[in-house]
């Protein structure tokens, strides 16, 4: 199962990927520059808009690393541009697409720690449950209220992406 | 692992009802009536910030009771204060406390479907992943940043809860 949420984080950052465009041709059409939008904070005291892309970015590829026990590549916050915030997101999913579900066999026992825990640990699942996932949801959530609170035309479809349906028997 | 999930949507209540506490003593500081919280929103085209609370409370307990394929207890929106809306969020942990892991042995591959599909259906997994989950966290984030944006002191600890941490061996 944590297979299956990691597939619903990459199905999530594809949507983050069509967001990200949408609000560069929004800036576009306005004729102002989509950089501006990397900035842009929901609350002062919060993450920037791209920090808060990077965010969740690094939080589903450290949750997959950590909890299959691999080590994941490092990625300088270094993105100034929207096309470098969907270079950064498609990245993340290449990354995703290399797991399968045999790799998180051991995920819900295995010790996990983070350097800003000082040494302490948590379950693979606590971790993931307590932590990882409400922190993905969090920034990607937030990274959408921004764009959307600055106009760029999204709706809960593309928060949400495409369900999978079946027609009425 | 829907019931690991639904244990940590009932976390995330009780730290949506922490913030309704937080939100009250704001507005008791700065002597402004609470109840005028329950109409902010972060976005003029999106719900209000009782609507939001609301929601996260329905989508909690309605993926409960689809997934476990019971009928669960319809809540009328009428909350009018921040009081109102704690309580209906401690009636959604009370009634996720009902459940247990047995309840969700068949969920997976249970057929969804909910009145504005028009008939179409979901198997259970696609419908937790890819609607019921992400929906939650899209309305407990949303409330939070409305709370955040008008001054409540609240912070990612109050987000995340406690984490289930060791110490070091």
């Amino acid at each position: 199962m944590f297979y299956e949420s990691f597939k619903q984080m990459k199905k999530q950052l594809g949507q983050l990927d069509t967001w990200l465009g949408a609000a560069a041709a929004y800036a576009d059409g306005k004729k102002f520059e989509s950089k501006n939008f990397l900035g842009l904070r929901l609350v002062v005291d919060q993450f920037a808009f791209a920090r808060q892309v990077q965010t969740a970015c690094d939080t589903a590829k450290l949750a997959a690393s950590r909890l299959a026990g691999k080590d994941a590549p490092t990625q300088p916050d270094t993105e100034e541009t929207i096309d470098q915030l969907r270079e950064r997101v498609r990245s993340v999913i290449a990354y995703l697409d290399g797991y399968t579900a045999k790799d998180f066999e051991s995920a819900a026992t295995r010790s996990i720690t983070q350097p800003r825990w000082n040494g302490k640990t948590m379950t693979g699942a606590d971790y993931f449950f307590e932590h990882a996932q409400p922190n993905f949801f969090f920034h990607l959530t937030t990274a959408y209220a921004i764009l959307r609170q600055h106009g760029v035309p999204l709706g809960k479809r593309d928060y949400l992406g495409t369900l999978t349906q079946h027609a009425p028997q």
